[in-house]
């Protein structure tokens, strides 16, 4: 079958590295650009060993140039900052190349929201109309028909996707809802900075950001639209001493008489046609582990009669269902690919 | 100065261990008696070769044996599972030895509470009045003359500590406090079970036990009692891949109109005389690596506006702070001895 | 295309859990038996939670019984012990149902040497000569016609391949080589045992089993192979705080006037048609993160001007190319499929 | 007692950060000066929360100037980047301040050997006859009226006392000596680097500098000196992915006829007169963590009847006894100060 040009800007942060890790063992996507400012001219097996010898190895880095992307890709995958996705994606957009765009720029649907979290102005904001948020298990059919995809944040894909069926169905306060949200290190990026040595995280445990994380406007605009109303939750993050992967301990209250069963079998009925997400038997708890490398989010449901909460526990890969996968997932469902290509992977255990 | 004996009963396990480490260089207590029913007749150097030239490494471990215990000990550390403390503890305390508890048998005032979370009964019921909850901060003027010490378990320890002020002050709302806790390794104990292996625990992260982690209960009794009320909390514990180390992360209501800077200030004068509790800036937040090898619960604390939510940190060394260094600064306190003995440890960093 | 049936006996160590990943994604292999004492029936799912809505997640753990798998597989992986494993696979091979074994009891073709190793008595000498030592690099054609493979030790695979161009064309004096090798904590296997717990692993570095590691006849056996001598090497051994990864660094003495280019052109003829074995660009050093979870073989070679060495670094992933990924190569080749079937697999990188 | 000032100049390292922690609890110095171009103006706690509420955490960073620092400390640490300390060292001694040097600048004695290895001017020859190679357990009377100390490097001070009883006893082979280094990542320092992040050294494990290490020249410079004649090895190096500890396997060849307890013994009575340097038992190897945040030095023989070999095994914290602590000690002998002040530490275990 004819192969779909796909070009990758950004390659040295993690979710670009990802993308090349991905890439590699898809049968119709054909990468044909990768670009980074500081890279380029060299093989793209030079600055990552892993890919010597693999298919993508001997590619060479360019400058990022929208016209030459335009020109040589159908898709374009963004992994660059927020604010230069932006300016990217219009000239690509203008020019009938598709982007699948990593950074926060057209998830939040209000621009003033996005202006106010994130301390910048937003220049394309006709933009904010045509994007889709790009969430396969919530929005697959208009993913299907989208030109530019905002692919969702880490944590946000953690927290809807554990809060979906319990506010789908009515089951817990829309109030006093907090997320005690943990993650590995590949969130703070590849930037070199003292705080994300390898000495300043191992062996040691910290929240950083409380209260201001800028995935609080997009989980609450993602939950409130399930809700049907405004939303307000406590979203606080931690630091793991770990890679990959992001557990979300999701605190509600339940406000219907409801048994851990009642609770499991919605949480069941809601995934039924989404394996992706895993919801696992009572008693058991996921683990980051159990998804490691792969697009499952696992969710495991607890509750405590004690204090009527019912506890939800959400697992991803942060790096590859937290957003490269998941980039790789839209880019299968706007071209017409089978949602799973190049992404039916085992985790890697242990 | 004369030397005080002291035994320590169960030293094969983590908390053994650190008493060893810890009594090195206390330069009153002498360390006359370490038991183990399955190390007996080694010397401590055999199985603890870190010890090897030090001042305890050539002691020769014993069995267990109360009346051995008694005759040579002026006060015995018990470091064994609960259900055998209780019993030993009753036959040293009878001959007169005083005794610093670090199992759960005498933690809970209630019997019945005991019995329902633990799961067994309680043989020295008439122990429990006897018994001082041994948290320096709070119960020290009750420590001195204490003959029974029930050394605080560890994640209360940082729970406890982290509510103090906030309920001491009526800050915040007694109902709906949720706390989000995450332990080092060492807390799953020193026994050999799969789920404990390095290849199981490393690179991942879980949380276990929801929602009847046996810690519960004994936060619920201690900030009651802070509280002047009964208190129903949600405890929620997670596993981290570190040795060392508990973060809790407190979530509470405020009902008074307070900045961060007037929850500080009431933090900060709760603790002025207690130089373990170290309440960080407004701003920072705590680590569990600063902490590390030390008595120090450092505590931060969040106000959240639009939540009106007030976030508290609290870290400490769950093996020092949370178990065998309180142990050691309770024996000080029983015997005289300035309770900073053998405990000015400065953090080991990185 | 029909499918062919295979089994496996034990797994629930890591090998075992590392095939079942392998499996997943195997076009020609259909797992109908796996088998464990301690978790006969059981869902695999219910073990390996990472398995859950997977492919083998709900195939059901029997007891291992010989006639059973020798009826129902034409090929069994044996995932077990040594001595455990040689019984087995003497009973499937006289049903016809072809071996992989992943043990250590056909390796060694000397039975002396073995029973000198091992300590124990080898009860199937006659198989030792129909056994293929399952290094697919070397032994190819042999494998092809195998019905029973020896399938290598991960420490002599990193070894051996590391070591093949130099000894092949006679770089290096036979004697006096000294290979120090370091291994991740899957190698200490999945037995529950205190020095295998996360607390006394992590954040340590250590030598072990000096000089008596039983990898050493075996890597002797096959170096002094393709050496045309007997061989007597130094072999030593180290446990690193990580889960997967191997990484030997192997000190020779250089015998001709070799530049390191004239090395490294010679190292990279070896494995011109042995894609698994990377060579890597002179100035480059390999990294066991760059193999994780893969086939590959990385080698670095460094010539030491000074002292006349050549320092040659091999890494693998000891789980997958040292372990299940090689018995699962050795399958392929052994049933006429693609070697590389159900092993394109690219590093996970972080 | 009076206290003697001290100042430290380059405190945002690892190395000064720990002298930061030796200081806390030392009886006789007295910290009066801690300089940083970078941090000027703030606390130390502002830069190192965990000295929050501790002897030195209110004390204020100053800019380095040599005339303040002479003006105000009797004694001088050096943590800042060869080359530089050359500089103010200078101007230090001319004032009469002492200095413990802990860059590279005053290791080697031979400004030839310096400047090869270094590529760049020693700029102050006439110090390297001044200079006196602090390892206390060989130079000990020297450095007791030293004004100047060229404080060992890490890797040198494991392998030398590593060597020292071989060589001293004329065991081994003078050629051939291998030595396969393993450190922990506060060896490559606390610059913000993209090879030394979290996500680049967790979980993986590589050799790095081959064959051209720093620390070469040093180590032949010391045992050269020891068995009496030129030698050369070959030292290579590995980065762990732990945060604290450095393992030299070394590799020699017996020259006598010896028993491994006859080896033991001699090694037993090289250090019988310095108990930081700890002879396991024949049978016991190190472990980094055995030495972890301590001045000690274990050290294991291994003999290997097949290869004729002399393996040692020589652990030590590379922060503490390899950097800070070794700079405390020599402080201490050169201010006629118990060498043992402010170092009588218990390994932090586990």
């Amino acid at each position: 079958m004819k192969k779909i040009s796909v070009g990758l800007v950004g390659v040295t942060g993690y979710t670009g590295m990802e993308l090349t890790r991905l890439l590699e063992n898809h049968s119709r996507f054909e990468l044909v650009r990768v670009t980074s400012r500081a890279e380029a001219g060299k093989k793209l097996a030079d600055i990552y060993p892993f890919l010597q010898g693999m298919r993508y190895g001997d590619i060479v880095i360019t400058e990022p140039d929208p016209d030459d992307l335009a020109a040589a890709c159908e898709l374009v995958f963004l992994a660059v900052p927020h604010k230069t996705a932006m300016e990217i994606a219009a000239v690509l957009l203008e020019r009938n190349t598709r982007v699948v765009d990593l950074s926060a720029d057209f998830r939040l649907r209000d621009r003033e929201v996005y202006e106010h979290w994130y301390k910048c102005q937003h220049t394309q904001p006709a933009l904010l109309e045509t994007a889709v948020y790009g969430l396969p298990e919530l929005y697959e059919p208009a993913i299907r028909t989208a030109t530019l995809i905002a692919n969702p944040g880490c944590y946000p894909t953690s927290a809807i996707l554990g809060l979906y069926p319990a506010l789908k169905n009515a089951m817990v306060d829309t109030k006093g809802i907090v997320i005690d949200a943990k993650s590995g290190a590949t969130g703070a990026g590849r930037k070199a900075a003292v705080g994300s040595l390898f000495c300043e995280v191992s062996d040691t445990f910290r929240a950083y950001g409380l209260p201001t994380h800028r995935h609080t406007p997009e989980i609450e605009q993602e939950i409130g639209a399930i809700a049907g109303e405004e939303m307000t939750i406590s979203f606080n993050t931690h630091l793991l001493p770990i890679n990959r992967g992001i557990l979300s301990t999701i605190y509600t209250t339940l406000i219907k008489d409801m048994t851990l069963d009642d609770v499991h079998a919605l949480y069941e009925e809601a995934y039924r046609t989404h394996p992706w997400v895993r919801v696992l038997p009572t008693g058991k708890l996921p683990e980051t582990r159990f998804v490691r490398g792969t697009m499952f989010c696992d969710i495991g449901v607890v509750v405590d009669r004690r204090t009527n909460r019912l506890v939800i526990l959400s697992a991803i890969d942060n790096v590859c269902r937290g957003a490269s996968g998941q980039a790789l997932a839209n880019a299968n469902l706007m071209c017409g690919i089978d949602v799973q290509e190049g992404l039916r992977l085992a985790p890697l255990m242990p």
